[in-house]
C-alpha cells in the first residue's frame, strides 16, 4: 500500500520533471529548428551615429499617378513629414529626422542600444512603420485617394564623427538645393512658357546656380531665395518643447532651416550629445503636422485605457 | 578671319564638353559628397535561397485593439494574405511565400540578380511593399477601422540547400500547429466553460498534442482534423495558371496544404528549379483572394493606358 | 561561545562569497573592459564550403630575390606543400588542399564547427600556419638561405554546392594550365634562343594554347604533355592511407591529376561527404613529401611523451 | 595609294586592339571563373581606427616546449617585440603597436586607406608577417631552436573614438598588470618556496593586488614597482627620429611606459592625429632592437642595388 502511493507519487514527479524539460512546443519543432542557426548576428559597431535613409520606389510614376503638383506639392510632402513624424514618436533614440522630395534620413542617436543595435531589426521598423504611416496620413492631406500601395526602400549607413554626420545632412541639404532651383526653373518654362520638357531641358543643359537665378528674376519675376523654405531647404524633424496656452508639452516640430551651416547646430543642442529638447517657437502660430500631433496624443491617452480584452492573439 | 571664326567655335564646343564633364550638380555637392562612400556593400552569397521573414511588431496588442477573433481570425489572416499576394505579384523572382499567424515569409530563388541581390534593398522592398499594402487591404476584410499604423520587423535568413529551405518551411508550418492546437483548446475552455486565462493556461501546461486532441473532442465534440485547414497549416502562396470561364491566366493562389511531406514538391515543381507555374484546381471555385487579383488585373491595364502627365517630379 | 564560532565561519564563509562573485581580475580592467564588445561576430553561413585562399605578397620579387629556376623551381613549389601539409595535418577538417605557383588553397569540409566558423579565426590561423610552416620547411628544400621574411595575404570564399566548389577548384587548374604553358615558351625563348623579355612576350601575344604548343614543339621538339605533371596540374593534396611495409598509416599525400575531369571525384570519393580516406598507391615510391611526414610523426608521439615542465607561462 | 596604307595601318591597329581586348587568358578560364563573384566585399567603415590583435595558439605549451623562464622570458618577449617591429616597418599606416605576454595589438591610423581597408587583406598581411618574422628572429634571440611552427590569431577590431582606442590599449595594459602580478608571486612560491602550482595557486587566490604585493615585499624581499618595466607595462612600438653619432634616422622603438594616464598621449603626438615621429631619448644607450633595425636598414639599402635577375616568376 505504501509502496503504492509512493509509486503515484513518483509517477507525479517524473511527469512534472519530463514535462517541464522537455516542453512539448520544442519536441514538436526539434527536428526542423536547426535552421534557426542560418540566422546572422548583425549588430552594428557600438558608438556610431545610425543613419536610416528611406528613398521612394519609382514615386516619379507614383507622383504622375496622382497629380502632384510641379514642382513642389505642399500636401504631398506634408505625408511624408507626417508619416515621419510618426516614426519620430515611436522610436525615441532618433534625435532629428530630415526629409526631400520622396527621402527621409532619420538619425539614432551614437549611444542607442535600440534593438540591440540590430542593424535588420531598426531598418524594417523604420522603414515599415514610415510606410504605413504614409498610407495612413494620406487622406489627412490629398484629395485624391490612394491609386496603389507606394513602396520605400531604406538603407542603413554609419558615421563615426559629428563632422561625418554634419557633412551628410549637408549633403542630402545641398542636393535639395540644387534639384530644386532646376525644377523651379524647368517647370516655369514648361508650364508658363509653354517648352516641351526636352526643349527646357536643353535650355538649363550646363547653366550654373547663377544662371538659374538669373533666368527665374528676369524672365518671371521670381525672387528664389523668397519661395517656401520648405522647397528650398527640405525639412528637418526635432524634438522641442511646445507651449499651448499655459501647457508646455513635448512634440516633434518641422524646422525648414539651413543646416549646413554652423549656426544651426549652436541653436539645436540636443541633436549632438545632450539630448534635452529645446523649446519650440513658431512664428506664424503652431504647423498643422504640430497640432495634430497634440490632439492625437489626447487620444492616445484614452486607448492606454484598461481594457477588457484579453487572451494570447 | 576663318581661322578665328573656327577658334571660336572651338572654344564654345570646348566649354560645353567641360560643363558636362563636370556638370553642375556635382560641383554643388562635391565637398559633402565623400559621405556616400560610408556606404557599404551588402551583396548577398550567389547561388543560396534567400528567405525574408516578416513578423508584427505587438500583434499581440494590436489583436487586441482591432477585436480580433480568437483563437482565428478569418478575414484579419486574410489581410495578411492580401500583402503577401501584392508583394509576390511585385517581385517576379519570389517562388514562394508562407504565412501563419503574424508572420509572412517570402523565398526568393536562389539564381535571383533582383537588385544585385542587396541585402538590404530586397528586405525593405518586401517589408515596405507588404507593410503599406497591408494598410490599404484592410477595409476590404475588416468592419473595424485601423486605430494606428501598424508595423513589421524583417529579416534575411540565407539556406545553402533545398533541404535546409524545406526544413525552414517546414519548422514554420510545425509551429503553427503547436501553437493553433494550443491556442483552440485555450479559448475553448476560456470562451466556453468560464475558465480564467490562468486556469486555461495551467490546465493545458504540460500536456501533449494528443491531451489536447482528446480534450477538444471529449469535451468540445470537436475533430482538430476537422477545421480549416487555413487555421492548421497556415497559407502557401505560390503561382499558378488560373481558368476563368475559357481564359488561363496566371495568379497568386492561397494553398493550405502539409508542405513537411514530400508530396508537397512533388507537385509542386514549380519551387524548386523549374520555375514553371503549374495549373490550380479550385475545389470550390476561387477563393475571394484570387478573385480580386483578376478583376484588378484588368484595372491594372487601364491604368497603363497613356496619359497626358509629364516632367520630373 | 558557539554563537561566535558560528558567527566567524559565517564570516568566512562571506568572505569566499564575495572573493568568488567579484573576482580580482575583473575589477582591475572593469573601467575598460566595455572596448571588448566593440568586436563584431563572423560566424559563417552553415552548410557552405569554406575556401581559404593563401597567396604570396610581392613573390615576384620573392623569386628573383632567391633566384628560383626558371619557369617553375621544383624545390620552391615543394617548400609550398610542405607548408600546406602542415596545415592540413593541424586542421583535420581540410579535406582538400590545391596549390599552384605561389598560392594555396584550403577547403574545409561544409559541416565543419572547427573555431565556432568564426571567419577571422579559421582565416588566421590557416595563414599563420602556412606562413610559420613556410619559413620552417625553407631549409629541408632550398640551398638559399631566407633573405628576408615572405608574407602571403589570406581571404575566404564561400561555395553553397558541389558544383560550385569543383568550378572555383577547376578554375584555379585551369589558370595553372595558361600561366605554364605561357611561361614555358617565354622562358624556352629568353634563355634558349636569347630574345629579351620584351622580345619573348610580343612574340606570344595573341597567340592561342595551339600555338604554343605548335611553338615548344616544332622550336624546341618538346611536348607539353610530357612536362612534369606538378608545373602543369599543380599539386592537389588529399588524406590517404598509405602503406609503408607491412604498416598502414594515414598521411598528407600529394597529386598531380585532372581535378576539372569527373573521374577525379569518382576516385576519391573521401571529398565530398565520405571524409573516409582513401588507399595511396605511389607509382615511383613515397614523394619525399609524405616520407618526411611519417619520420616527424614518430618524433611527434615521442614529444607527446610526459614532460616535467609546469606552470603558467 | 596612300589611302590604302592607312587602311591597313588601321587594319593592323584595329587588330592589336582586338587581341588586347580579348586576351587568351579570360578565354580560356571564362567558363569557371563566374566563381569569383563568390568573393564578398569587406571593406572597412571610413575614419575609424583599425586595431589587429594577434594572440598566439597554445602557446602555453608552446612556452613549456622551449623552456622560457618563469614568469618572464626576456628574450622570448624581445622575439615578439622583433617581429612586430618588422610588421611596423612593412605597414607604415600602422601608428602603434602594443605587445604584452603571447599578444600584440597594431593599431592603423584612422585614414589609412592602405589595401582599399579590405579587412581581410589588413588581417592576413599582419598576420602572416608577423608570423614569419617571429620564427625569422627566433634564433637572434633564444638559444634553443624551434621544435615546431608555432601559430597566431588575428582579429580585427573597430573603434570610432579617441577615447575607444585609448580604452583599449588600456585594457590591454591593465591585463598585463593583474596578471604579472599574479605571476610573479605565483612562480616565487613555487620555485623560491617549493610549493606545488596548487598550492600556490588556492595561496593567491581571493587576493587584491594589494595582498600580492605586501606578500612579494614581506616574504621575498622585492618592491614590485622595481621589477623590469616590460614586465609590468608591455611594450609599446612607435615610430621615432633616433640620433646615431651625428645623424638622425626613423626607427621603430620600443617604450615601456604607462600608457592609461593621459601623460603618454601628451608626450607622443604622433599617434593621434599628426603623425609627425618626435625624438626618441634612449636612457641606457639604445635597445638591440632598435639597433638591429639599423644595422638591417644599411643592408636593405645594398639590396635594392640593381640587380641583373629578369623575368617572370
Amino acid at each position: 500500500m505504501r509502496f503504492l502511493r509512493t509509486f503515484i507519487k513518483f509517477g507525479n514527479l517524473l511527469n512534472r520533471a519530463l514535462v517541464q524539460e522537455v516542453p512539448q512546443r520544442s519536441m514538436a519543432c526539434s527536428r526542423f529548428e536547426y535552421v534557426k542557426s542560418f540566422e546572422q548576428d548583425d549588430s552594428i559597431l557600438p558608438n556610431v551615429w545610425i543613419v536610416i535613409r528611406i528613398d521612394g520606389k519609382k514615386f516619379h510614376k507614383f507622383s504622375k499617378a496622382h497629380d502632384f503638383e510641379k514642382p513642389n506639392d505642399e500636401n504631398a510632402l506634408n505625408v511624408m513629414n507626417a508619416a515621419a513624424t510618426t516614426v519620430m514618436q515611436e522610436f525615441r533614440d532618433i534625435v532629428l529626422a530630415y526629409g526631400q522630395s520622396d527621402e527621409y534620413s532619420f538619425v539614432f542617436r551614437k549611444e542607442t542600444t535600440a534593438f540591440k543595435r540590430r542593424s535588420a531589426k531598426l531598418l524594417t521598423y523604420v522603414t515599415s512603420l514610415f510606410s504605413t504611416s504614409y498610407v495612413m496620413q494620406w487622406s489627412k492631406w490629398m484629395n485624391i485617394p490612394l491609386a496603389y500601395a507606394p513602396c520605400f526602400d531604406g538603407r542603413v549607413v554609419l558615421y563615426p564623427s559629428e563632422q561625418n554626420l554634419r557633412d551628410y545632412l549637408s549633403w542630402r541639404q545641398a542636393d535639395v538645393h540644387v534639384n530644386n532651383l532646376y525644377n523651379t526653373a524647368f517647370w516655369k518654362l514648361v508650364l508658363e512658357r509653354g517648352l516641351t520638357n526636352q526643349q527646357a531641358e536643353e535650355k538649363l543643359r550646363g547653366t550654373f546656380s547663377a544662371d538659374k537665378n538669373e533666368l527665374l528674376f528676369q524672365e518671371f519675376g521670381i525672387n528664389y531665395n523668397t519661395l517656401p523654405a520648405m522647397y528650398r531647404k527640405g525639412t528637418i524633424l526635432l524634438r522641442k518643447r511646445v507651449t499651448v496656452g499655459d501647457k508646455s508639452r513635448q512634440a516633434v516640430v518641422p524646422l525648414h532651416e539651413d543646416l549646413i551651416s554652423s549656426q544651426f547646430w549652436k541653436e539645436h543642442t540636443e541633436i549632438l550629445g545632450k539630448y534635452v529638447p529645446g523649446t519650440f517657437n513658431a512664428p506664424q502660430g503652431l504647423p498643422r503636422l504640430v497640432e495634430l500631433q497634440l490632439n492625437a496624443k489626447r487620444v492616445d491617452n484614452e486607448a492606454e485605457e484598461p481594457q477588457n480584452l484579453a487572451g494570447i492573439s
